[in-house]
């Protein structure tokens, strides 16, 4: 009997196997689908994540315009120029953006204009005030400027028919302003996911409270707000929840009622007081309990009524793990988002060997340091403060033993 | 004379001369400081920038506890183990978290202990779950737990007195679960700017109006508050204004009343109807007008009353170009963050020339396909949608005349 084999021994207590995180990325890929549209405002949609696609009804811009300030003119009027040999053009009026002009120009006449207005009837080009000098009734040109330089034509910003954004796409800020140019003020975008965040454990105060004897303060729920919010979501926290069977379901069963997701924080693994997972199993269905991830292995997805719920181990690196592969993914589907990570990565040499364990998938945070990756010494699940010291963290695959040293690795950065 | 120097002709209207990108990035930094902090709770300071630096005034853990499901027992005890001869113990009660139990173990004796619980007097170790079998009265242990081993150990995560963390911090969600596990609850952080959008434009409607005759939907106010927003300030979005004068000038002394920041787009080149530098030059010191980058040169940077003004141009693709170069810098350095750009960036090859020319900056859309860049051919200053179509960005230096095909270029990316 090998130490692997061991845990599937049923005498013992404890998770006899654990889901790789492939197998469960797989099945939140394919059983989580995004959320229904809402239609919002413009100001209200940075971010948000298009619901159809967008075809413009009309032609920007909608008439010719200059693109400078300067002299509309006949371009082939202006062909012969230079600075030694100006030509002079007679100044009829001046025209102004949001205003059509009554003005028709014939041969040897200009119209002063200013960037954005319309060309009047007559004229092709703009000549940049730059090359020009103006007495107010004659305008002497001291360059070439052919017919449509300086000029925004009919449609050649954006074409009637269209289609300007696709469905699925995460909106720029540019992207409104394009929105607001063909005379959209609302679109449809994906809903925002509620997500319940469930903090168990009976030796938790609320955070920001003191931890007095062995009460500790819950570090969970801030740090899972924040990452809910950072990945679209709108997160709600109920806790702490003491490790009540009866509590604790009646509070999921609320939950359902309202949120998309619903995240679960302790009380995930298999001791007595590990009330989720048996709960989810009763109510619906516990799809993976235990996975081949470490520091997350207590974690757990089910799916109640539909909606998915994530178990999070209580020790906050864990949860932050869990969430990161598990919970993240998630709300990024529900609000239509890519189911990557959000993180940026580099590729770097390791500075010393990183160690791991085949069959699991390790989560191991690193420094960078002059360019090199060094893994923290410190890597236990409870320390919560090895994620705030750390640049990002480095995946080992299930399938490796680790890394050698000057090994080029991904980091995900967390900044 | 040369077409350069023509420019520098007094009597042609127009920049005379244009100040360097990095001369006005180079004033920004001089002239524009973090704004005063403001006291907030855990729950609304994610992603916000930390004013002081954060020393913890506890140990945590602040007790010896379990870091994982199993028994506590005395390590030197559990020697010798192995599948095939279990030493027993005998179990004399169960510690749960959030309890100091009144246990103390004596040798050959095992106390059942979940995850986080305080380990009790006696005990040195926990054997975890998965390498026990008990019966409820003795249990068997399977593998030797030296002391130490699956425990967490009083100030191992932070200790006493040391510095959490820096000043200047931008606050990840990690970091407030480790300011609620030292007990605070609210923090110092820097107040976000107050950003006045000021939209200018005898030929604009209000965003999602629609463009009739020779008026045009305004395109940048929703465009900039989104930018706005991203650099983590507080948009609040006037306009859109006639070119009058005297009503810009008003509004402008209305809102130095309360804003940080102030931003102008439109009316800002030297035209009669560009009022905006004339008025900051007027109130204030017009510090910077006309800028040698494209396609952005009206742009300039004032500062009245302390307050800094970014005037940006109106055509749309300018003003975002002109708010990523000055407005943006200006809203994250007012927000303590760093000044440097939001995006992503890739270094990758050319997949054509990419011209541009020498004295001036040059930001150039692009898309990438298959690993290549692809400068985009639309690169008007009106074409809005050449920022849609594009995946990112390139920016040539003012000393470059472009890039030759196959250069490897830094690709700026929007999403």
């Amino acid at each position: 009997m090998t130490s692997g084999e061991r845990f599937e021994d049923p005498r013992m207590r404890g998770f006899r196997s654990r889901t790789s995180v492939e197998d469960v990325l797989g099945q939140i890929d394919r059983q989580v689908e995004k959320l229904e549209s809402e239609r919002l405002k413009l100001d209200q949609i940075g971010g948000r994540v298009l619901a159809t696609d967008l075809v413009s009804t009309v032609d920007v811009p909608s008439f010719d315009r200059a693109a400078m300030d300067g002299f509309a003119v006949r371009g082939e009027e202006t062909f012969g120029t230079d600075a030694y040999s100006p030509i002079a053009f007679e100044v009829v009026g001046r025209v102004r953006p949001g205003q059509f002009s009554n003005l028709s120009l014939q041969s040897g006449q200009a119209a002063e204009i200013a960037t954005g207005a319309p060309l009047p009837p007559g004229s092709d080009t703009v000549v940049r005030v730059e090359a020009t000098e103006s007495d107010g009734r004659f305008v002497r040109v001291f360059e070439p400027s052919p017919p449509g330089r300086h000029v925004g034509r009919l449609g050649e910003d954006i074409a009637r028919g269209t289609v300007v954004l696709r469905a699925g796409r995460r909106l720029r800020p540019q992207d409104l302003g394009v929105l607001s140019s063909i005379g959209v003020d609302s679109v449809e975008v994906i809903r925002r996911p509620r997500v319940a965040i469930l903090i168990t454990g009976d030796e938790l105060v609320a955070p920001g409270g003191s931890s007095t004897g062995p009460m500790i303060a819950d570090a969970n729920s801030p740090m899972l707000e924040a990452l809910v919010e950072r990945d679209g979501g709108l997160g709600s926290v109920l806790g702490p929840i003491a490790d009540d069977r009866d509590l604790l379901r009646s509070t999921i069963l609320d939950q359902l009622a309202t949120a998309d997701l619903i995240l679960i924080s302790g009380g995930t693994s298999t001791g007595p007081e590990d009330h989720a997972p048996g709960i989810i199993a009763e109510l619906g269905e516990l799809a993976v309990h235990g996975i081949a991830i470490r520091p997350a292995s207590p974690a757990g997805l089910g799916f109640v009524r539909g909606k998915p719920v994530v178990l999070l181990p209580g020790n906050p690196v864990s949860c932050l793990c869990a969430y990161d592969f598990f919970g993240g993914p998630i709300v990024r589907r529900l609000g239509g988002r890519a189911l990557g990570w959000p993180y940026r990565s580099v590729a770097l040499p390791l500075d010393q060997k990183l160690s791991s364990v085949v069959g699991r998938v390790d989560y191991a945070r690193v420094l960078v340091v002059d360019g090199r990756v060094e893994p923290l010494a410190i890597s236990g699940a409870s320390i919560l403060s090895s994620t705030t010291r750390a640049d990002g963290f480095v995946v080992v695959p299930a399938d490796l033993e680790g890394y050698p040293i000057a090994a080029t690795v991904t980091v995900w950065l967390y900044d």
